[in-house]
């Protein structure tokens, strides 16, 4: 069976969506990122940066209890939940749409029952992700590290929950590429000939 | 600065042997597998056998007593411990004789000071392990899996006690390859590649 969904999960500032888009390009399929938050944004009523918060990193031990009026069942779930649904449902939309690269969002487990999925986990260590968040995204240059280690720390943390898996799990993934040792081209290269190989 | 040494870590049944080696050929570089249990053996005095399943497998909850003569510090440790401290300075020793494929026994946490290691983990699912070990070890076909179970078990086992290190976490190899959806050869075209990649 061909490959036709490229999920691309990545520790805060490996290059990881970079590389997914990168990948989308040169295999000219589409690419979801922003797309699902705004998506999920319009179909909830609720904030882009919200849900882009949400979507990833959200305080699963603490999250507030919200009745969303179109849950419908009576039941009362959490907004974290019901979002996680909203996105649940999106991407397994978009996969059926045709050839496309998904970052992030659980994406590999959400279309773990498809056969055409390649899972890609993609990491650096810290000097590598502390240098590039401060000089691509403008992060403060003190304590780059300490906001790293938050920061995985909350997708991990999300990732379980919705999951119950280990994030970063080699078993989990089909490739896991460490981005600072081979370089966020290098990462492209290998994802799009794995692509290519299985595609041929 | 070029790669020399490549560390393979792998499930059990993965194929991760047969890749380390083709590798070695395909690169024309030394592999040692069974060379550091023959050197073990010699070097301590027991047998090939006992020092293969100990290598990786050691039960290192219930491993016994054993007071090395030549142990010299009067402190008493485990079997277990003096072959680990045998295993880890051959394998250094080995790295410095220069380029070469080092399969299992921790040698990814052993050589991890040095900036010349290309750490590689490869993994598969178990309907791909347990067809693997039945055809070409002569696994017996009842309850391939539970051996592939208990293996897994005993190397994490093995790894977590020696390097205080989760085996199979992404983040502590380079690259991770599902040998079951990649296939053992395109396994072993991707290692090269990357290992040329880095050393052009």
């Amino acid at each position: 069976m061909k490959l036709q969904i490229i999920t691309i999960s990545r520790e805060f500032g490996s290059g990881g969506r970079t590389i997914g888009k990168k990948v989308a390009e040169q295999l000219q399929i589409a690419y979801y990122d922003e797309e699902i938050v705004s998506e999920i944004a319009k179909e909830s009523g609720l904030a882009e940066s919200f849900v882009k918060e949400q979507g990833e990193y959200a305080n699963t031990s603490s999250h507030f209890l919200f009745n969303f009026n179109n849950w419908g069942n009576g039941m009362t779930s959490t907004l974290s939940d019901r979002l996680y649904v909203l996105q649940r449902n999106l991407i397994c939309e978009l996969a059926e749409k045709g050839p496309c690269v998904i970052v992030g969002r659980c994406a590999d487990y959400v279309l773990r029952e498809r056969r055409d999925c390649l899972n890609v986990f993609v990491h650096a260590n810290m000097e590598f992700r502390a240098d590039r968040i401060v000089r691509l995204y403008g992060e403060k240059e003190d304590a780059p590290q300490k906001r790293l280690e938050e920061k995985d720390k909350k997708r991990s943390t999300y990732y379980k929950y919705y999951t119950n898996r280990t994030w970063g799990k080699a078993q989990n993934y089909h490739l896991c590429l460490d981005s600072g040792m081979l370089g966020v081209e290098h990462c492209v290269q290998i994802i799009c000939e794995v692509v290519n190989e299985k595609n041929k």
